[in-house]
């Protein structure tokens, strides 16, 4: 049997929206690499009574590790540690030589304060230094230690106490699940395996039909755990399953893979961005951008490395700029408008020049919610990507969604064009 | 006395972190705007017993309204709606009206997609058109239709069910809050107040010194619920009040005022993104990123209505680019190194030429993980902002964090140095 786990994420500002977490997801990841089932994530802010339920709540749920994050900061409001320390039974008690090696740490960082109150550090310090008696410290990779704090009567669930700062969590992770009381609480944890299809340009609905077709077909179905949804633009199914489940998982991929040879593409959870990385080794693109605004050029130079590949791109919001920097006619934009397939096709060829790149992708588009004509309503957008030798593949939609999703998916869009590009493909579906 | 309410986002995608939540944040303030106390969001996956766990915890909770979202859709892990007619006593009734209006909605939307299983579809739509009994149904904004659902003994929450997809959930927002069990729901609810303080180039630990000093000269300063944190490089402070303490927080807000003018920069809930373009107008702005790599035209062009004042942006990841793109010379590059004060100012006034622009933001740095030098280590970033008339606000900081970190927050200092040089400031401190 496998170890349920759960997530408590503290502070007001991520309760009310103003903070996106980004330590569940994380967490979550990290939990099902060890076989730990992650059974529920709960979020509060900061009162010690909403915390305090939700701890009760994992604990009656038979969740046996518990990772918190947040709520250990130097201000009033940071109240996990003493949260924790009241549920566990185990009273907070002032780690002297802790305190030391917060400070050593604050000295050089305040640094680059002038006119600072050093009270104020000094009181932080001391408060971040604090210890539930009996748990053992993580060192800090910021200024906050974190803690891992076993139940005192033996039931109850084992708390992993970490900072909110993303960076600060994943530095401590490992040393956290290296403690002999993280090892206690997930002893006989077993390997769950987790794999995932990507298809672009096929409604969820189909799938649920193939789905239903496996299920009638494949024995032992029941076994594996699925999961749709739709993400930035693409379908993406993950399967869940225990060891045994392995070949049952093998036949339904194949099966997903013969029914929608057109539309999946990927079956190793690679992303779209990472595969057009891969496809680039050796050459250079360039992006020509109008509604997108630069997130197709910022999505290309996400990867670490993206610099041996990236020329780089042109954000040409105005038509002026079309003109001046992609060497698109006025005429051109005259004849057809700035959103259409022909100035989209202008656009690649202006970036592949300025930039002297082998392949460019072009967006131009009505992202709203002005802007829009009978002719060319929000959420029209015309792309284009081409390469040095001439190839193009493009490709005019009507897409859903607001602003910020019209923009977010056009760079879908866009990385589609670009891989079917470079892997000398036909246009999509 | 306040309503409180709980939110609960269901979804294997959301828990183990493929999709991120974004409907959790947009329902807390919509339900912050109606005076509804919001104590808890959990978060669960495709699993009915622990949905129903969580809906079990909120009404121990003495929660009165849950909104749950997702688990609408067309497939089989989609349960929210059995979970909840169970939990509510009220058993799932086919509704043939709504039936056939889905059918509507799905018909010309089904014409995009070629050889379409329609026999997947209609199943589809049998699924989404069940209802518990007693429930008053919200039309749909997509295709998955909405509830809400009262208790059926009169104790326990009254439950909204809205769609994952946070268009149709918006969509679906005000319709359901006008219904007659979702304003029996809240009754009583009182009006708290919130506002918010902005500050850039401060320690969180100095506002946390400014709040106990604040404390022991301000009566009623307890009635304050007052939270702090570092949000993008910035710090957020949130007063949250009853109509009665609002004389204390003019107070509390005069206070910070005064300590700290030189670092607050909005006491009204402006972003600096809104004060920019607000600054902007009848000017128009470019971009020259390098390290960035699109971010910054990105976030300048993110409001709706940006075409008015953004004329565009170059991407020069690579030297090259740079050179032709924005005029910096070979010369200068190799002098002083792509990552400097000297070739961050060439870029700014590059772009301020090449798009014609009265104003421009460079930025150049090393975002990492490789490319750093003793030198130059990562994080190293430049910036330059000059407008038309030659004036200038450099800067040149060593910016910790990872590397999305590091292009996520130069593309903030960027936006405050365009916000001080519209406003014909200085730099910052």
């Amino acid at each position: 049997m496998s170890t349920r786990a759960g997530i408590v994420i503290t502070g007001t500002e991520v309760l009310t929206g103003r903070v996106r977490d980004r330590n569940g997801p994380w967490l979550s990841d990290r939990l099902r690499e060890m076989g730990i089932d992650l059974a529920h994530i709960t979020i509060c802010g900061d009162r010690p009574q909403d915390m305090e339920a939700q701890l009760s709540f994992l604990r009656d749920q038979g969740v046996g590790l518990v990772i918190t994050s947040g709520g250990l900061g130097p201000t009033a409001d940071d109240l996990t540690l003493e949260v924790v320390a009241r549920f566990a039974g185990r009273p907070l008690e002032l780690d002297k030589a802790l305190e030391r090696r917060i400070a050593d740490i604050l000295e050089p960082l305040m640094k680059r304060w002038e006119n600072l109150d050093l009270q104020a550090v000094r009181a932080a310090n001391r408060k971040q230094a604090l210890v539930p008696a009996g748990a053992t410290v993580i060192e800090p990779a910021g200024t906050a230690p974190g803690m891992v704090v076993p139940p005192s009567d033996g039931a109850g669930p084992t708390i992993v106490v970490l900072p909110g700062p993303p960076r600060e969590l994943h530095a401590m992770w490992d040393q956290a699940t290296a403690t002999e009381a993280f090892r206690a609480a997930i002893r006989g944890a077993t390997g769950y395996s987790q794999a995932m299809l990507r298809l672009f340009g096929i409604p969820e609905s189909e799938i649920a039909v193939t789905l239903r077709e496996a299920e009638s077909r494949l024995t032992g179905f029941g076994r594996l755990e699925i999961t749709t949804c739709l993400r930035r633009g693409e379908v993406e199914l993950v399967a869940r399953h225990e060891p045994g489940a392995a070949q049952t998982w093998e036949e339904l991929r194949a099966f997903i893979a013969e029914r929608h040879a057109g539309t999946l593409f990927s079956t190793d959870g690679s992303t779209v961005d990472l595969q057009v990385a891969e496809l680039l080794a050796g050459r250079t693109v360039a992006a020509a951008e109008s509604c997108t605004g630069g997130l197709m050029a910022a999505r290309l130079t996400e990867p670490p490395g993206a610099s041996a590949y990236v020329a780089g791109g042109a954000v040409a919001y105005a038509n002026e700029a079309k003109v001046a920097l992609l060497g698109v006619t006025p005429e051109l934009i005259e004849a057809h408008g700035a959103v259409s397939a022909q100035v989209a096709e202008a656009m690649a060829a202006g970036a592949l020049e300025r930039f002297d790149a082998d392949v460019a992708i072009a967006i131009t588009g009505v992202a709203g919610p002005d802007g829009g004509t009978e002719d060319k309503p929000v959420g029209s957008v015309c792309w284009c990507a081409m390469d040095a030798g001439g190839a193009t593949l493009a490709r005019e939609l009507r897409m859903p969604g607001d602003r910020a999703e019209i923009r977010d998916r056009s760079t879908t869009v866009g990385m589609h064009l670009l891989r079917r590009l470079l892997r000398g493909e036909g246009p999509p579906a």
